[in-house]
């Protein structure tokens, strides 16, 4: 009996004729990074439960439904990471870089993992692109306004186009539980309509009620004056300026109060950004400040680290992206079609080598068949040049040379094992194409 | 009471003053996997366990002792993918990638987890680059020859000196059957002088006595003498015409009749490759063949597809290079020294952006402080440029363009939101600088 053996639930193989667009991601995402002065980190793909508890909150979707925790005989083990942010701020912290730099930009390319039940656009490996600022210097409110404005520059980067940027504020962490009576207040008298989902989040964390799905719990929200009278003055004037620095820079954004974001850490500036591709799923990234976040991971001695971030959904991306940026064409220099076998096939697999060893990308079909067939499978990887060797070649220490893209063709004599005559006629071919 | 997290026992953090080599590496590889038309497939970190236990062999020591299992309720869940080759036919024959072409070039770059106890060059996750030939056409020992030169090619790119290339074949499934026979016979004598671990491998798996690192074992095998006489003709053949093409094409190997990898799937050409840099320790890659995998994982009807594939790993790969190659200067063209705050901060982070948006990677420091204190960070940064703003600047409508490596300095003036000539002059001054 045959065991067949499927890519698990809720992930996926990325295919060679897919991957053009994720290679093309990264090398954008890194240029403009880059430009921004940002630097990578890498952390483990998975880290101690523990730390995401503490610092998603033990209320959250993610630490109760959603964690992939390793199989462990000790009490608590490690969980594949749900996020970028906790295990960048533990690394930051136990590698003290707060005491090498004021102020460390940091970013991050890689899988995330949730256990959520698969459903469109949710899945259980997914990949995000981040970056968290964070250091003793990270207070300053021109650094929310940067973050904000690279996560824009990246999309636009990568050819995703009508996205919205919406922003809130949270305020201090004392405005936060202003706002959180607020809303237990506004919602006491309708409490029994809720779905029973929110029913529980009312005391635990009625932040999240604000982002049901459910028809009934929107409609709720939806009669909710939201008049910012739980912001201390502080964090009022602190969100001005910043709205009023992204309008100098020619930022668009939409003032979003109803905007909180899930998890325990956020505090002050929260901002999502929307597109319209993507269906009712439609946040291709969000990010906000963390400013106790360090203290919560690293203890008192860390609180006055600031910290700010964001991440971006690479799928997401690619859904929002038009079908037409998603083709890539594939390229190669050099297709060699070898015309015979033995000692043919070893001169062909000999110059093969050497004009990789020369720089350019060749290959051959390591098949003995028809030139028609070699020809085919030249057109297929998209050869620019075509070098064709057969018995009479191997005699006469040649090669015929086949311009794809001219249609021209000529014979190249070389002597024993100098192929330079070989290589520079390719390049000189190759440069007029490029 | 502070909880200190940490990363995961066997796994570390690549901090932003380690990653240049990374990226390098990254960057290396891509360059020449793709001289050699390879392309990328990404499968996902986690994996049915069944499919490890199935393909690497019941008895090997990564599936008994060393698979990172996800917890589940379930008998049989995911582990965490201890290598690439299972996945990488799993994702090939699921996506019926042999309907649609008969040679499938792949490679993977990514990291793979193990449970091992920690030791020296021992990690919970490692981060291998390796290739996959996969199909009905891989079958010519061309391509054990081009895996075999791809493999050199990465290292050389790396920088990595020295490597020494161990070739052996197993021959077919029969032959290997004859082979563990022989090896039984020949050991049967001095079983009880083994290690307690090979012991129990004398039944199960015998080959992997041969790579026991137990004094005792070593002597023993050490004994032992190779003869070839378990090969078939066919194989035999094979492997002569292999080293034969290997030498026409100057590529150097030892002879390594020792040498038969651990796992299961592995038969005809096996191949490791060392580096004194590494200690005990010492292999930086290997690879073979593993003609029956495809039926193994895909059954009976993916019987005629052949396989063949090699893996470095990367934090050997790092080891084993010169630490002057690992230094890598970190590079910024333009660093905005802002001087007073206000209206002067809000001006300057407008030039930021617009110098950012021009193409430049640029940064300031984004705190009052003193002129000198904003020099060093932009030495730090190693900035090409600096480019400065006061309250005099801001007045005359100009900036301070300062050259740090000729260490020049001149007033550029701009009209109103256009600051093309600070623009053009930051270009002029680069491209001579690079």
């Amino acid at each position: 009996m045959t065991v067949r053996y499927s890519v698990p639930r809720g992930t996926s193989d990325i295919l060679p004729g897919q991957i053009a667009i994720w290679q093309e991601i990264d090398k954008q995402a890194r240029a403009i990074l880059s430009r921004f002065n940002y630097r990578e980190i890498r952390t483990p793909i998975f880290e101690e439960t523990g730390l995401f508890k503490r610092s998603l909150g033990q209320t959250s979707d993610i630490v109760n439904k959603q964690l992939l925790e390793l199989a462990s005989n000790k009490e608590e083990g490690y969980s594949l990471r749900p996020e970028g942010t906790a295990p960048i701020v533990r690394a930051y912290l136990e590698n003290s870089l707060d005491k090498q730099e004021s102020l460390s930009k940091l970013f991050y390319i890689g899988p995330m993992f949730r256990g959520e039940r698969p459903q469109k656009g949710r899945l259980r490996q997914f990949n995000q692109i981040g970056v968290e600022v964070i250091g003793l210097n990270a207070d300053s409110l021109y650094i929310d306004c940067e973050v904000i404005i690279l996560s824009m520059s990246l999309l636009k980067a990568f050819g995703v186009q009508g996205s919205k940027l919406l922003i809130n504020t949270l305020g201090s962490e004392n405005d936060k539980v202003k706002l959180a009576g607020y809303l237990r207040d506004k919602l006491k008298g309708r409490a029994p309509e809720l779905c029973e989902d929110c029913q529980n989040r009312f005391e635990r964390n009625v932040f999240r009620i604000l982002d049901c799905k459910e028809r009934s719990c929107i409609n709720i929200v939806a009669g909710i004056n939201f008049d910012n009278s739980y912001l201390s003055e502080e964090s009022r004037i602190r969100f001005e300026s910043i709205k009023d620095i992204l309008q100098k820079n020619k930022i668009e954004f939409i003032e979003a109060p109803r905007l909180v974001r899930g998890l325990d850490y956020y505090t002050e500036t929260v901002f999502e950004i929307t597109n319209p591709n993507l269906g009712s799923q439609d946040a291709v990234g969000a990010g906000g400040r963390y400013n106790n976040l360090p203290e919560v991971i690293g203890g008192e001695s860390k609180k006055d680290i600031r910290g700010i971030g964001f991440s971006l959904g690479i799928e997401r991306i690619i859904l929002a992206i038009d079908e037409e940026l998603k083709k890539v064409e594939e390229k190669l220099d050099i297709f060699l079609a070898v015309l015979g076998k033995g000692e043919i096939v070893e001169q062909g697999f000999a110059i093969l080598n050497s004009l990789r060893r020369a720089g350019f990308s060749a290959d051959m079909g390591y098949q003995e068949s028809s030139l028609k067939s070699q020809m085919r499978f030249a057109n297929k990887c998209n050869a620019r040049l075509v070098v064709m060797i057969g018995e009479d070649e191997v005699r006469k220490k040649a090669v015929l040379l086949k311009d794809m893209v001219k249609s021209e063709q000529e014979e190249i004599l070389f002597s024993e094992d100098n192929l330079d005559v070989l290589i520079n006629k390719a390049r000189e071919r190759l440069k007029v194409l490029c």
